[in-house]
């Protein structure tokens, strides 16, 4: 079994819950219909009618019309249906499980006679398989299919696509392991995705195949410059070749710093400390290791943002890390997410909990409007209608979200994130439970005798309590450890247990006995934080943000007036506001400020700008730009 | 005469006799080695190789080699042929003078017999000239052509290129007035070279011509698109046709905003305030004061820096200023020099002399390194040593002034803007003699029986003084009106004559009557300033910067350690230092400030930052990059 917590957690209220229903009543049904081209007005996707038509080729028919759309418009089909046998887990739906067999059933006959899979191929280069690994995402469609398999198999029980996936693997295993063909894929995706496929199974050539795309990547550099010389056509007219890109600049294991197109990136870290755990591969976790310092001290946005730069959608070097022109891609946050949960499993610091935490309640949930109909890809920490989404340096930062996008690679994401919220929040390992992420929720740990109720208000509140039953059971589970945030200096907690922290985690040692409900309650004692930050991040010299609990916070023109106008006291206090039914339920946050009295046309003067003492409300990073378009600020210069 | 000042002018001493002799001793003999090929090391010109190739093809031999280089190379030969000039005008140098004329004849023997000129065409073209205005540059080159002509006419009085510029001009007039070919130039230049051969011919077609180019520019704007879809060919593989960067997005009497590449930019509004100012136009004099404010009020550096973005060379939209990203193309501020000097033949404000001043201080002499020898296209407000130059979106923005470069435009720009820089220095107008750049200088007048000694120490030195001698002449100059800069609040002045200010000038009333050595003095009392930025440009929000003079200050690494630890006290009374005689002689600015003391490693964190009190040292930015790769910010944060 891959995901252990799929139907053994429940998420039972308050900040989730909200989140899982958007999922289910709006994001996942419109995805649906912008796959079935049922939505008037957005650009068609074909994306089902792909599978439709390569099904009509394959059966021999000749009514079949060509592919259409992005060389990976497969993987939107394999997105939703995993992103739907997820939101299934927990809101069975008998009609949307009954539609997602119907695709599959497309799926399967869209499938050659080999196992290969992918309409692109299939309807247009039939003679072409395997021959573009650079640009067109063949691998990369393979794994969201795989990912897929997986998810519709250990949610519904069916193997359906559970098979086709599995003779999807078998193909690719047979191509690059048996035949032993060269390359690897552009964008890392199936690494994870087979690793996912290996625990589903227990089938190590799964596992040997992703390890061989992980061990191969960047051994000849060249090898994309080769694959390009030998064929005559490209996906996106001329190319370049740029091997940081694609992370293939030099053997993974001697990688040290995130270079190229983040969410490539992500997922290929993701893999890698994946299979360092399933491997016991100490190199290739010392590797990872290198990989998340160098984004986490160096690269990363104080809202979890990775890939500082549109041009790639990549990391760019040490520090370089603007507010205004980020990319901060939503996926890229949530590639973050997924390398911290697997970084976990390695090594139990909580400080990759703290990471993916801050990912996920600042840049991921930003990513969405909060009625879940509208999406941001890029994430600027510092909006300025007028300039933003119009200079040309500016475009992709857009001041607020756009309808779905014609590529849609982030709604999905985001959607199967919060649908499988809860393999992010626990850790089963040996016999200790880490709880990761606080949320309302119910575990029954069914085989284990476990049956634990956590409550919180949280993020808004840092009351967390924890009533545990425990009967016989066959295996045991004798810790819960709670992740102790790093910003949590004032934490306490009570229990009937013995408790010790070490490295980011509270250990309550439950014993090997069973116990009727014994109850944890850990106070994380929240309070309005400064943040400050390293200087060599020149865009932020001198300037502030604020912080509650994981919540980043922000400054929008709407609450404030003219942001560039506002300057924070050095010695003000942030005072938290109580909750407030606004922007779906958040709590403000007010600090003391100085406002530059009555502006000037001119551009350039010289008489000193008159001020006065005023105060400035800041609302969550997440919910900013949902009241029309307005100024934000991250980082708000000082006074 | 279309240079009335060339012979009248004599630069004495101190700042600007530095530059000439620069421009004399180091520019002018590299870039006719560069052009010559003769430079080991770099890429070559085959600038004049082209000339030599095109005049054997036209002569019927076959012993000629293909054009090479840039489609606009031959401009190379045209600006070095025009700032030699220049130089000769107070540099005689007989050998130089006939390395000119040798150039001259294979100039000549280049131009076809119907007078048309452009190597590119005659060696690789010959069936297309004129069929690809949009971006072969055939119009651009001509320009530059015609310039060097009028320069090589009015320095040495022989007709040599002024008659192959004059026959250039009239095939240019046949093919677009006479035979009414539709179409413009891509790039603006020709315009304002043809308004200077009309002035040096008093021959009215060639204003005729300037006139006509402007006026239909942009009357149709899918002109280029449909000339690009009447061809097979292109300059630069597969173009896009964005009017708005040729600013041909609609007629220019209608244009209100700076739009485009911004060199492009400044050389058509110079042509339209030059024709303006020769046809008084009134409805084209306001359409360049809209022009000129929208620049000089919503898109100029405080450095006279113009184009922000190097994403086009362009202007981007208002109050888009951005340090670090900045373009700000040495070309461009040479073109603002340009636009201003033709704005004020129009309206007498000092205004057009403070913002041609600011930017001739400032960004264009930042172009060049002190000794002469390396050049800055682009110049950055804030220059991160790691980042500038490094990451993706700060690639062009260098933190050093690299070598020579294959698209030389800069360089000879900068040199010939030196070279003449007394045609910038003074206007007459009517009866009225006006000092708009003050500089050591001798102005011998003769047909006006004026004579003035000019001395200064300005910039470092706002005390001014002119001896005036005036004798009897057929000719009358009975004002002398000097600029009164905005910032210089507290100028004093004393003289016999009767004195008055009006609209940035300070007009001393010489008379009718001729008499000996007289003198004005003229004390600007210069203080350094703090100049404070419009909230709009959100990069400046709660920075100041300094200024000393027409100079804008800047921090250097070098002086004070890491900048981005360091912010200006807000109460701080900036210091001007004693002349030294470092980085070529400046006066250095000392403030008071704050530092951040011990940095930290970790890239985020909540222990407020510990200071304490300092010093910085500031230097003139035009010395910036002087010492060695390190931080240098103009726009400082406040403490």
């Amino acid at each position: 079994m891959s995901n252990l917590f799929i139907h053994s957690v429940e998420i039972t209220g308050s900040f989730w819950k909200k989140y899982q229903k958007i999922a289910v009543e709006n994001i996942i049904p419109y995805q649906e219909k912008a796959i079935k081209d049922q939505i008037k007005g957005i650009e068609p996707s074909h994306a089902v009618a792909n599978f439709i038509n390569a099904g009509k080729k394959l059966a021999g028919r000749k009514d079949y019309a060509d592919f259409y759309g992005m060389v990976f418009q497969d993987s939107d089909v394999a997105k939703w249906i995993e992103a739907a046998s997820f939101s299934l887990a927990k809101y069975p739906d008998e009609k949307l499980a009954a539609r997602i067999d119907e695709l599959i059933e497309l799926v399967a006959k869209a499938q050659e006679s080999d196992g290969y899979l992918d309409t692109y191929f299939t309807l247009k280069r039939p003679d072409q398989k395997w021959k573009n690994l650079h640009d067109a995402h063949e691998l990369y469609c393979a794994g969201h299919f795989i990912e897929a398999g997986v998810a519709h198999y250990e949610v519904t029980g069916k193997t359906n696509l559970f098979e086709i996936v599995c003779r999807l693997a078998d193909c690719i295993y047979e191509h690059f392991i048996t035949q032993k063909h060269e390359g690897y894929p552009g964008h890392p995706e199936i690494e994870l995705a087979l690793l996912k496929l290996f625990r589903s199974t227990d089938n190590a050539k799964y596992a040997e195949l992703a390890k061989h795309f992980i061990d191969v990547r960047g051994v000849a550099p060249d090898f994309y410059t080769k694959e390009m010389q030998s064929r005559s056509w490209n996906v996106w007219g001329s190319e370049s070749v740029d091997p940081r890109y694609h992370q293939c600049h030099e053997p993974v294991r001697k990688q040290t710093t995130a270079e190229g197109h983040a969410v490539r990136a992500g997922y290929l870290f993701t893999a890698m400390a994946d299979l360092a755990f399933e491997t016991k591969d100490a190199e290739l976790f010392a590797a990872c290791k290198n990989l998340w310092k160098n984004i986490t001290q160096k690269r990363m946005y104080v809202t979890g943002g990775i890939g500082s730069t549109n041009q790639g959608e990549a990391f760019t070097v040490d520090y370089d890390l603007p507010n205004d022109t980020a990319y901060s891609e939503t996926c890229a946050a949530i590639s973050l997410m997924m390398f911290a949960r697997q970084m976990l499993r390695n090594e139990k610091l909580g400080e990759y909990g703290d990471i993916m935490e801050q990912a996920l309640y600042n840049t991921v949930l930003a990513g969405m409007q909060l009625d879940g109909r509208r999406f941001f890809y890029v994430n600027p920490l510092e909006a300025v209608p007028g300039i933003s989404g119009v200079a040309v340096t500016h475009r992709h930062d857009l001041p607020e979200r756009p309808g779905w996008y014609g590529c849609a690679c982030c709604p999905p994401n985001v959607a199967r994130t919060i649908s499988d919220i809860a393999d992010y929040a626990w850790q089963l390992s040996g016999e200790t439970l880490f709880n990761v992420l606080f949320l309302d929720n119910k575990i029954d740990l069914s085989g284990y005798g476990l049956k634990i109720t956590e409550k919180t208000e949280y993020p808004y509140n840092g009351r967390i309590t924890f009533e545990i039953e425990k009967s016989e059971a066959a295996k045991a589970v004798t810790t819960l450890a709670v992740r102790l945030p790093k910003w949590a200096k004032n934490a306490e907690w009570q229990s009937e247990f013995d408790a010790q922290t070490k490295d980011g985690f509270i250990y309550f040692n439950l014993g090997r006995k069973p116990f009727a409900k014994k109850t944890i309650t850990v106070e994380l004692n929240l309070k309005p934080r400064k943040i400050y930050c390293n200087s060599s991040v020149y865009s932020n010299s001198g300037k502030v943000c604020f912080a509650f609990g994981p919540l980043i916070y922000c400054a929008e023109e709407t609450d404030n007036g003219s942001l560039f106008d506002l300057f924070v006291l050095r010695k003000c206090r942030p005072e938290i506001l109580a909750y407030t039914d606004e922007l779906c339920g958040i709590r403000k946050m007010k600090i003391a400020a100085v406002k530059i009295k009555a502006g000037t046309e001119e551009l350039y003067f010289e008489a000193e700008p008159e001020t006065e003492q005023t105060e400035m409300t800041l609302i969550p990073y997440y919910a900013w730009a949902n009241r029309g378009l307005n100024q934000m600020r991250v980082w708000l210069p000082q006074y």
